[in-house]
């Protein structure tokens, strides 16, 4: 690939900052290598929609699906209603693009202190379904506003959507060296959902017969990621729980200013996208407090989806040498930590952090 | 109240073992008071779906029903289909008896070693709503087993059951210190159901204008469930949220082997229901190693919930005082610890423990 388009969608708050230091990343560990980046910013977020009421219209969407792939920072804003980006503009994106593979590492590296386990021990990644459950907008409410009203959100699973999803956690776990599956869910209430959920993996575990599996209820899983975090390897779950046990994840491994993830399209019949999974934290944006990490760890899963695995790899060994030098302090309040990129090349960022009071 | 009533569904696995403890810290604790205990045993559970095909019948709600309270032990069972006893007994008696309330501490008592929180520091109460939501049944799944199967899950959503639960977290709230109200939802994606519990917490919030309230999306609570617990006051939110962090809560506080819990139905119109949260631990069943404690604390809250505070009051702090005295290690391994109740003037159970293998 000689040249990468790369359609770029800063957001708010904070994403403008991290996308910046990403990109950076990027064009450093690029030059040379007889690859190039051609970035393509996308205004989308609260401002374009204070201007024009618009999230994401069919044309953004043709423009960005011709691109390679998709860096984005953070989407959402206190001056915009709750749901309109998120819905809008977000989660268009992962539907539309078929981003059923939402992929989100939890990994304690050297330096980054955790009172839960010791860097080395975990090393797991969740692969959450990212196109139905709980996220696909079905459901509604009437009488709105009254005190008869009803409200319901339907999860719909399909045993299409589950497959597929499932047979990408058991390849993602056979070329790991533990090999194991954890399918997360909540069967004993969800029976619908929970049972195509374990009827699916006890099917395709025919195909992958050296994985070994094992199955956790939701409640239980936040339980482990406290206790014992190091048993996990590849974990597949539906969209909800899978937000809810990545953040957690993220408060284990060294806070969330370090969670990368990649909204993947494993088809490749539209761009992946890749973003921090952190907010758009508008409390300390344009203070050049953010921790731009999750975001350049989020460039080396770019690179990698790519296929330019040995630059991934100098990202991903840049990053883990910045954080065993400037350690990461994990502790009850708010990581700030200065962060430093020289070894991809780029200057060094002005200190930054994510602050934990913005996650989203 | 010259006599309880007490309806006891031990269930199954380590459910006898830990409902015995409960029972007889009860009668000690009550010993010389004026007021006698008369519990009635319903057997309910795997034993009896084996046998009979039921789960509960009429016949048992309405002799529950007659009673003042009910201690339960712990349902479910690897040789029952998954939901089955959950759904057709467990929820069922939530459902039926209106247990919109279901209150679940997290308490970190001295001596009790956590790595996340100093004891003292940690002390919320979770208002989990427990009777609408997805934990309602609705949905369903059509051309189940093939790949066109399509399986549904229904969450339902009142401004009825919402705000009756709201307003009844409030009012613990405002009997609280510091008075702090924070509701956890994910109002960003489920807008319907969201934007309902957020309307209904600032709507019910002009009736307790000394209440501070905040929000967290769920995702984000289980960071700062993480990283600062200490935060949490009364925490308010939907059925299944309520699981999911009131398990990871048990986890930071000690471990699933304290955590106590109340089924509430604050009108009184059926009897209210105090169980461990953790479950039925089939693997560690039979063995005398079962960790009283949560059930104990249980009971604990049943006296509290039928006047008898001051009894309440000594079974919390014969807890405390063998929590103290023991200690309860935290960590990455199961919890085995031994009890002591002779504060309460129970003979001290056998060396006892939760496997947090077991959790449910
Ligand atoms: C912003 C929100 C819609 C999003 C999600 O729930 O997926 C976020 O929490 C995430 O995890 O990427
Ligand atoms: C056993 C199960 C149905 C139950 C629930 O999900 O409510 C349990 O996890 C709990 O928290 O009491």
């Amino acid at each position: 690939m000689p040249n990468i388009k790369l359609a770029v969608v800063a957001g708010d708050g904070i994403g403008t900052e991290v996308v910046d230091q990403g990109l950076a990343v990027l064009e450093s560990v690029l030059a040379g290598s007889g690859t190039q980046v051609t970035p393509t910013a996308f205004e989308l977020g609260a401002k374009r929609w204070h201007a024009t009421g618009e999230t994401l219209t069919d044309d953004d969407l043709e423009a960005i699906r011709a691109h390679d792939a998709i860096l984005l920072g953070a989407i959402g804003d206190p001056t915009v209603p709750s749901g309109v980006l998120e819905r809008g503009l977000l989660l268009k994106l992962r539907f539309s693009l078929d981003h059923y593979v939402n992929l989100r590492p939890g990994k304690l590296y050297p330096g980054v202190k955790s009172p839960l386990a010791e860097p080395g021990e975990v090393d797991f990644v969740v692969v959450r379904e990212g196109t139905e459950g709980p996220y696909g907008g079905v459901g509604g409410s009437v009488r709105t506003g009254t005190p008869q009203e009803i409200a319901t959100e339907v999860s719909v699973n399909t045993a299409f959507g589950v497959e597929r999803v499932v047979r990408d956690a058991f390849a993602r776990a056979q070329a790991r060296p533990r090999k194991h599956l954890t399918l997360v869910h909540k069967h004993n209430v969800l029976v619908n959902a929970g049972h195509l959920w374990r009827r699916t993996v006890e099917a395709v575990n025919a195909e992958f017969p050296d994985v070994t599996t094992d199955y956790l209820h939701v409640d239980a899983a936040t339980i482990f990621l406290t206790t014992n975090p190091s048993r996990f390897d590849v974990i597949v779950t539906d969209n909800l729980f899978g937000d809810i046990i990545t953040d957690q994840a993220a408060a284990i491994c060294g806070g969330i200013g370090l969670a990368a993830s990649g909204n993947i399209n494993p088809d490749r019949t539209a761009p992946s996208m890749f973003e921090p999974v952190h907010g758009s934290a508008p409390d300390i944006a344009g203070q050049g407090k953010a921790d731009p990490t999750a975001t350049v760890m989020s460039v080396a899963m770019l690179l990698a989806h790519l296929g330019l695995t040995e630059e991934s790899a100098r990202v991903e060994a840049a990053v883990a040498a910045d954080l065993a030098e400037r350690g990461a302090e994990y502790g009850r309040r708010p990581r700030w930590a200065a962060t430093s990129h020289s070894a991809c090349g780029a200057e060094p960022p002005p200190t930054t952090a994510v602050a934990a009071g913005s996650v989203r």
